[in-house]
């Protein structure tokens, strides 16, 4: 496949070059404080691929004005994406230009416009319209037409977590299957980011969801966690392995599922594939097992099931900004999350200055919570005190506290 | 999957019920002579499922008139299918009611019109237009909408042969990419039936094929007579693993394949997957390895592979004979046959009482012909002797004699 290059990539590894670096070591200096409009920024970089703790340093960059088609933005929050594991160990399919600033969302507002951009003004929230961007820093200019903006209106954590997950459940959701009211659909790693949203974006059109999730000793209330935002079944992959699965499944009655979320693989994909209806299609947005998806031959001829896969980063590409389906996906991703029945996944938020720390967390097994940076000190302390993290994210305070 | 059932499958138990039947013991005594109008036929049955070998027999049936909608026809020849055995076996998704008549495929005359019947005449050719007619008789009456005429021009082994291979073949060719001449495919089991069917319909269309065959001391042999009727490129599995493949798919520049054709699963159809270009679809249509399809979850992801299957059995209950789609397909596959672009597979013809043997043949490993029934001893004297035979299946003449 050719590799996805554009602009954005190399304008990134442009803006951050002659830097001061410190490398193979990170600061606990706040940033220091910038003018409305800052000669500095912060970046989380690197130069060569391999073990994130070794190979990320912490940058001080020269920031320059924005130019033609360009804005400059101040990153306000930005998460720890596997993907970005992934770009940083240079395992990634999205190879970009070193050195390289990681992240790949987040959201930030515009602090200054370039001549010819119309699309933007100063104010705006905004989130990567493309991969490759590099959230992890407190500024950076960049190409508009590589931004996407949205409501403000949208809790920040909301936001933050937007451009990746909610957009994968969202699409899958709606590319692959024609779904009506009432219908079911069934979901591996339902308890992954994506498996969230997925619920949440199905609840709220009324599609019924059939979730599995990874056997743990917390299961009970991460069962109930995941009906309270809306999910119809929540099933381990022990359950889904075991004989009572088909009587379960027989119990639901009609409609059976029409469609299926894979992202794990292995055994728990192909055990999936026994209860859809002749010509669903399987989606596979990420592998989690590390084992591939194994169909027998006769669930593809005799069951007349198709497999498809779901990159993000790819279709974010092959849609501008401004495209109507972008448009119509963002749109509702927003009121969802707006209304609060798109919430964030569980996260905890940490200053940019312990990027080290936060990414030995990221890449622990069975993590709970997505580390956040935010950029930003006062709001990071704004949003850990006040009522705003309650509407933002009122699951962590119903459930976060005991059980991660 | 809703079993397939419909009228045929029915009528074809009802057909022959009553019957004199010599269990487990075929007779090598030859049907009897029939006047114009024949009383009795002669059909191979099966009232249980098992091991083809003991569970057919011999069985003496009486014909009754055609009523409304229906006709009687008179078996010409009638191949033994893979799918056959599976259906005797009682593996295989279609089922049926039992007595039963063996055979799916085959090509029979018109010899008598119920009343209603206006798509059908005395004297037409017809082949099965769903599963489950039963084929392996040399009479039957049944619904004239079960069965799809075809010209006469058309050689008879083409005829027999035409029902399943070339038509899994055709839909394989058509529905899952827009080839365009020049374009490269790449396919497993290309000296299967639908294997070399595919190559012919490829060719024909100015369609490049990349055609894997299994090791085989014939291999030279295998591999010239598949070149011969069109391969572009023939490749043995080892080839495909090794490391010259990459280096040969290099070489063949630009366009790569935008669709393989899978009939074997297991490693020889993951390796395949190396060579797609993104967003390629990948079809299978038979299990020969007994191995499931095996795909890495990158490949779903990140090359945006898609994977069906096709089942031509529920292809045609879903396309009634006189659908637009079906008379093209037959009108393409007749007229290429009758052209000779489109050759039958490999056969060897044998009359209907020596069934024990042939189904003997045909579940052995390694088969290199198919065994086609033909009903009418003289007819087979006639195709054995004459020059009918050469031009029906020339490569009989070419090739069969010392390699087979």
């Amino acid at each position: 496949m050719a590799a996805i290059t554009h602009k954005a990539l190399k304008s990134t590894g442009r803006i951050f070059a002659n830097l001061a670096i410190v490398r193979g070591k990170y600061l606990k200096q706040t940033p220091r404080r910038f003018s409305s409009f800052p000669q500095e920024a912060v970046a989380i970089q690197y130069r060569q691929h391999g073990d994130p703790v070794k190979v990320l340093f912490w940058s001080e960059v020269q920031l320059r004005k924005p130019e033609q088609g360009e804005v400059m933005i101040k990153m306000l929050a930005a998460p720890i994406n596997p993907i970005d594991i992934y770009m940083i160990r240079g395992t990634y399919p999205l190879k970009t230009e070193l050195p390289h600033t990681a992240g790949i969302e987040g959201v930030a507002e515009v602090i200054e416009v370039g001549e010819d951009v119309s699309a933007l003004k100063k104010g705006d929230w905004v989130i990567p319209a493309k991969g490759g961007l590099g959230t992890w820093c407190t500024h950076s200019v960049c190409a508009a037409e590589d931004l996407t903006s949205v409501s403000r209106k949208i809790p920040l954590l909301s936001a933050a977590t937007l451009a990746m997950s909610p957009c994968v459940a969202y699409r899958m959701l709606t590319d692959f299957a024609d779904l009506k009211e009432g219908d079911y659909i069934i979901q591996n790693g339902a308890n992954s980011s994506v498996g969230q949203a997925v619920i949440q974006i199905a609840a709220a059109r009324g599609i019924r969801t059939i979730n599995i999730v990874r056997h743990m000793p917390a299961d009970d209330r991460r069962i109930k966690y995941l009906q309270d935002i809306g999910g119809t079944h929540v099933l381990t992959e022990e359950f889904l392995r075991s004989g009572q699965m088909k009587e379960f499944m027989t119990s639901l009655g009609r409609p059976t599922p029409s469609l299926a979320l894979n992202g794990v693989g292995g055994p728990s994909a192909t055990e999936m594939l026994r209860y859809l209806a002749p010509g669903s299609n399987v989606v596979t947005y990420g592998g989690m097992s590390t084992q591939p998806v194994i169909i027998p031959s006769g669930k593809l001829i005799f069951k007349d099931l198709h497999f498809h896969g779901i990159w993000m980063m790819d279709w974010n590409q092959k849609h501008y900004a401004d495209s109507k389906q972008k448009r119509q996906m963002y749109d509702e991703l927003v009121d969802l999350s707006v209304q609060k029945k798109l919430r964030p996944p569980f996260c905890e938020l940490v200053p940019i200055s312990d990027f080290c720390e936060a990414v030995e967390i990221a890449v622990a097994p069975f993590k709970s919570a997505k580390q956040i940076f935010v950029m930003d000190q006062e709001l990071l302390k704004k949003l850990n005190e006040t009522k705003m993290m309650q509407s933002d994210n009122v699951i962590r305070e119903e459930v976060e506290k005991d059980m991660l």
